[in-house]
């Protein structure tokens, strides 16, 4: 679960590429010249999603689009609207009436840093612009993929998927039954919560590369077992740096979970346990990419870097 | 300005309709077995959608597509997907961070009758479901007209619409500058703060007709001069019915505007020279549907009926 010198310098300008195309899509676009970008919103949401972030979800993306030889621009814009999606559920998930965090990405929060009916504007509107930047010629010049791009981010995203899975995360902690010590969740319940609050996303960045490619149906399965892998390693790797990181190294509190009493596969397993776990969901995930053969290379590399991440 | 008996019956009917859909789409399209929609956040949009709300949106995307003979069930599913964005934009505005209202449609609002957590992921599944909606097939079989339709919901509703609108109606309250009694707006920054928080949606909807429809650019064009004279008619008649309506009837807070020392064109030109306003902007929306001769009835019904409501 090593990551190769080679993948960490392709990565590092591949960041820079998503922070380049982020801020163009920010700022740029045409507006009928009697319509603004207000400034205090476009600030916020200039802070919310530029300078941090691993921007895994954009590279999951591209990657996975480039088992098809798509053309690298048109997998960048589809990869930036999915970290667009992902930094508005940042923000909002920071409120103080949701999970109430003060520092995100070593920084404040929006909410700290402007205030809450900007963070919560800077999150709807982010969710709005992933949409947008979907439905142009630069995602792809096909409007049948387009129109795909939009269902799959709204699939992952919705009720049935990300916020549902915010929403299971809240009831878990007993917030609306005013039970202060609820039943630990079960493994299968804690499975389906994280498979929706974050897993979803995540196997759909793999899912966009595939419609973007327009893969055939064994090539989509082999897509979607690989991104349900990696959704699934994704968490239980955060889970075990809320464990084990510093707060320094992580840029967000840590030891969050343990203090809401929160049950995650961490905490039921053990971290031995959750470690073996998480080595078998990187095996399988590669396991899911072999039809593809070598093309698989920097996809492959990214199932290590998912596990390895220190934040 | 009177609404036709006709009118009057073809509304109730059409109120059902959309009722119904909305319904429909909220709890019926399926989800893959692991995953699950939480009760509580299934309850909460189900609350913020169902049993009220004039329907305006959906009722200009019918209409407007009905000057093309566009199938009822494609404009119906693609209305419901705006009364959705709309529905959103209603519980986030009235979050206590946003505008701080306690009642809505007559009946509490919902981070009243649910909490300010529920309620925020409440708008943000159904901003996320309205985009969803309008990428299946049921809305149309092109897929050129979905995108194109994901495109025009996503421009009125971002930052450079309604959401911007929002923060410049926040802005102009001077909760940002710290100053209590802020400079009042002039006439044309109304006018855009105006255009922007919803009168760039109800615009959209009459666009959306034409997109459905496949409209040429000598109807788009007509079709867009008509949507912003009636989303420009829609926000007079509002600011006229919370200077000259009861709470009861309007079912929201009135006089908030006046409270919140808001400048509004009712404020700023007086009531009289607002409803002279009011009636050039209705002729002119009727003049713009010309073109389409006897085929525009109902869409200009709808000009009479944006103008007349009473809440």
């Amino acid at each position: 679960m090593n990551v190769s010198p080679q993948f960490e310098m392709r990565l590092t300008s591949f960041v820079l590429h998503v922070e380049e195309a982020l801020e163009d899509v920010l700022g740029k676009s045409p507006l009928p010249a009697e319509l603004t970008r207000p400034a205090r919103l476009r600030d916020a949401m200039a802070y919310a999603v530029l300078g941090g972030g691993k921007r895994l979800r954009p590279l999951l993306v591209v990657e996975s689009a480039g088992l098809f030889g798509v053309d690298f621009h048109y997998a960048l814009n589809a990869g930036i609207a999915f970290e667009l999606l992902h930094c508005y559920s940042l923000v909002h998930d920071d409120l103080p009436a949701m999970d109430n965090d003060d520092t995100r990405r070593g920084k404040p929060t929006v909410h700290k840093a402007f205030d809450e009916a900007t963070a919560i504007l800077a999150g709807d509107a982010l969710q709005t612009l992933a949409f947008d930047v979907l439905t142009r010629e630069t995602t792809h010049n096909d409007p049948a993929v387009r129109t795909a791009l939009v269902r799959c981010l709204a699939a992952a995203s919705g009720i049935g998927g990300m916020a549902g899975g915010q929403m299971l995360d809240l009831e878990a902690e007993g917030r609306f039954s005013g039970d202060k010590t609820p039943p630990p969740l079960t493994i299968e319940e804690i499975e389906r919560l994280q498979r929706m609050k974050t897993g979803a996303l995540l196997s759909a960045c793999c899912r966009a590369g595939g419609i973007l490619g327009k893969a055939d149906s064994d090539a989509q399965r082999a897509l979607d077992r690989f991104g349900r892998a990696i959704g699934f390693a994704f968490q239980l790797a955060d889970d075990l740096l809320d464990v084990e990181g510093s707060a320094e190294e992580v840029g967000k509190a840590v030891g969050k979970d343990a203090a809401l009493n929160k049950a995650t596969l961490v905490s039921t397993l053990g971290p031995l346990a959750a470690r073996r776990k998480l080595n078998d969901l990187v095996d399988d995930a590669k396991r899911a990419l072999r039809p593809f053969g070598t093309r698989a290379e920097w996809l492959t590399a990214c199932a290590d870097f998912v596990a390895a991440r220190k934040s």
